[in-house]
């Protein structure tokens, strides 16, 4: 049933070379050590480059002058994407039309798009724009009044508040939420009064929001994620964020209120970045790592607070002799009060 | 279409004064910076005072005594709670009363106030009782037993388990979770048995609940979290707990089972808490920190277990000079042990 | 209502020994400072031993050899094991079977076995097969191929993607998502390239999942929880990881991709978990810790990144004290910097 592919019609789709017979054809992918020969494989990481040697695939996708070892190869810059292209290609198709069901509730004055799905138990709200072939899951809950543009997946039990923008071909996993209420409150001397958050959460193309990730709407205006980037599980944005173009915020990242990320950003799981500071391009900040304050200039940083990368390793190494390193200091000074004595005495 | 009002009107509503025309009116509000003469604006951080002079604004809220440059002002004591409290005016509207949808599930025997919105595909279970003029948004789903005060907003797929009781005028975002079962299991040898969660969770009055965040019903009895606090997303309370009133729960933060938090207490960011602990009144604690027993008298706290914040942040300015002072001790112990040399040669 | 039962069927429940009159009756349990006479109650931790002496309760459950004082009791090697098995008794039932909702959404070729309850606004998609028994909340959504076995309960908006497959006896708490598409992205030059996800999470028997835990699908093969995990609310497990038996994953623990935990391993609360790595079996990593890389063989551990637990507590004690040992270290300095100055003198 899987569609078999010449090796010449692979190299073409991904722009690279074949070395050896262009016509044997395959029908899928699969890891180097048990791949079959109807199978293509990669080597993106030359830690296994040896395995080329003993592969039972029907091709292997390889940088250019790489040791073939004998073996059918396609040579392209970057196998590792190549191989994701595959996937891409051999295992993917696109959602079916499946229609508006009717057991999903769409408002009258709802807009749908050509070839716009709609599961069973899913809920559209008033004045909604769908563009063209966006596929909406089962108990997905969008708002009144959100726009969302082409080919955007809104995946079981996501929830889009009132009013936000969602671009083209964005995916929002299950149970991801955009457009919570800020958490902001003015004291009032006993208690708090609730701000009301009147904004929005603008999210641009091709961003995709994690499993039950949390993007709360601005007060006033826009809370703002940029094209390309992808927010994976269980992260929390706040109020007034804005994060760059083609950042990667990994697992159970919090960024708090007004934070300004710059674009290519890395943040590793679990990070926490306080308000109100922005983030350079480029920047890698470690897992796990607070950052406190405003980083003016890109560098991979870790620890919390943060602090040069290098510069944490060295000090965490000493973390754990800092007992011993309190006992030298005593000893030291015990000898040199010893000498003093001594001195004294003399 | 959004009301207008005079500058007496906004400062009869906040308690204020206005020095100026009191009867220039205005329509809504904006900041210092961008704000017209038909928008209100205010002034809450004295860093910028001198933005007054410059602003466009159809008037100024501000602190008492406050250098005007000429602008006609209101002056209140907590112009940020003024600026809440416009905003609410302006901004917002109640929920216009939708009554039950056809398209939701509402058991037969729930018993439901005046003006309560049941949105398609919400599903309310047997024996629930909604006060007035709540809001029970899609996929919102309400176990059975669950009793819910006035006014009280539940956003799209949160769920309320079983029994569990939520005050008047309470928020809870979309994919909240109130009342899973507590993380509680007896090791029998080898794997774990199942302790039953047979206690419920209890919201008292004005309390808010952040999108996805979970609260664990009680082992036996309770889990409270009292009048007025509010909880950001992500946040996780354990079975047993109990937080005290007014407090601020910051997103992720991680709250053991049987903690009991005390009143107006602020949790930061990411901070976890341990279990049969108790944190006491008006207590701070700083972002990431980690509270691995009680804090018995109020304080700013932070760090990993938790120290006074102020010593925290002097312990973390040594943290980068690790290496460099366990160099400098080696050093001292090679003179040391010179000079001893140099004695015993004596 | 509650059933009525004697010490002695009590004691062949629980496979324990009454010492007191057997024939006596009780209806539940209570702690035990506040039990009846028509309670049992049990005394699990030492601590509490003297209150045996003074409580009102219908029995005590207590380890053989205990100071009964004069107490009627049931002598059992595990009390609290007995404890969480006599709340199962007196306290749970059997979920009725309510058959499938026509307010449901139940695939035309679905198959579901004996017994099964959908409640209103559950979707269940095309080709799924659920065991007996099993009980589906409201709002739950079941994507196409997915296989459940018997006596599984999933809670109210949990979501199970494409073809994943649940054991029996498991239970998945509300908004949890299981399936979810793995982060995974190849940089392509300028921005990223998704890596399609089309593998799947396999949970094997008895096992729990928290509400609104995320678990991604594998890249090509298998995300693997085995039999008898349990995993609090809010955990992040990535694509590809294997977590073995019997472990207890504690809430907002995030587990990078393609780790692999072994059995009867404890993550506490908040831990970050690197991935590409393994953790020995019967490991126990405290409450906040980050585990860099691989941890051979068992034991405790703490801090980030991890060290042994006992290690990181007498490290931690000294961290407080760093801006004095630094201070200590430079008056250490400037005295050998005097003596030599003297001994230059001399």
């Amino acid at each position: 049933m899987t569609p078999t592919r010449t090796r010449r019609e692979l190299a073409e789709y991904l722009g690279g070379k074949v070395i050896g017979d262009e016509t044997v054809a395959v029908n899928g992918l699969a890891p180097l050590e048990n791949a079959g020969p109807d199978k293509i494989t990669f080597l993106a990481n030359p830690k296994y480059a040896a395995k080329v040697a003993t592969t039972g695939a029907g091709g292997v996708l390889m940088a250019p002058g790489g040791e073939r070892y004998g073996r059918s190869v396609i040579e392209l810059a970057n196998p590792y994407l190549g191989f994701a292209k595959l996937l891409t290609l051999f295992y993917t198709a696109p959602h079916p039309d499946l229609g508006v069901s009717p057991q999903a509730c769409v408002a009258a004055d709802a807009r749908l798009g050509e070839g716009v799905s709609v599961y069973p138990g899913a809920s559209i709200g008033s004045g909604v724009v769908i563009g063209s072939r966006c596929v909406v899951h089962p108990g997905a809950v969008i708002y009144a009044g959100v726009t969302i543009g082409n080919d955007t997946v809104i995946h079981a039990n996501a929830v889009i508040r009132e009013r936000c923008r969602i671009g083209s071909r964005c995916i929002i996993q299950p149970g991801a939420v955009i457009g919570s209420d800020g958490f902001g409150y003015a004291p009032d001397g006993t208690g708090y009064y609730r701000i009301p958050q009147i904004g929005i959460v603008v999210l641009e193309d091709d961003v995709e929001i994690g499993a039950n990730t949390t993007i709360d709407r601005a007060a006033l205006e826009t809370t703002l994620v940029r094209r390309g980037t992808k927010l994976d599980n269980l992260v929390q944005v706040a109020h007034n964020c804005q994060i760059g173009e083609d950042c990667m915020i990994v697992s159970q990242v919090g960024i708090s209120g007004s934070a300004k990320i710059g674009n290519h950003v890395t943040l590793g799981g679990q990070v926490g970045v306080a308000g109100h500071l922005s983030i350079a391009d480029d920047t890698m900040i470690g897992a796990q790592s607070g950052v406190p304050g405003t980083i003016p200039a890109s560098g991979i940083f870790s620890g919390s607070p943060v602090m040069p990368h290098k510069e944490w390793l060295r000090a965490m190494a000493v973390v754990p002799k800092l007992p011993e390193l309190k006992k030298r200091i005593t000893e030291l000074e015990k000898k040199i009060a010893g000498r003093e004595t001594i001195t004294e005495k003399e």
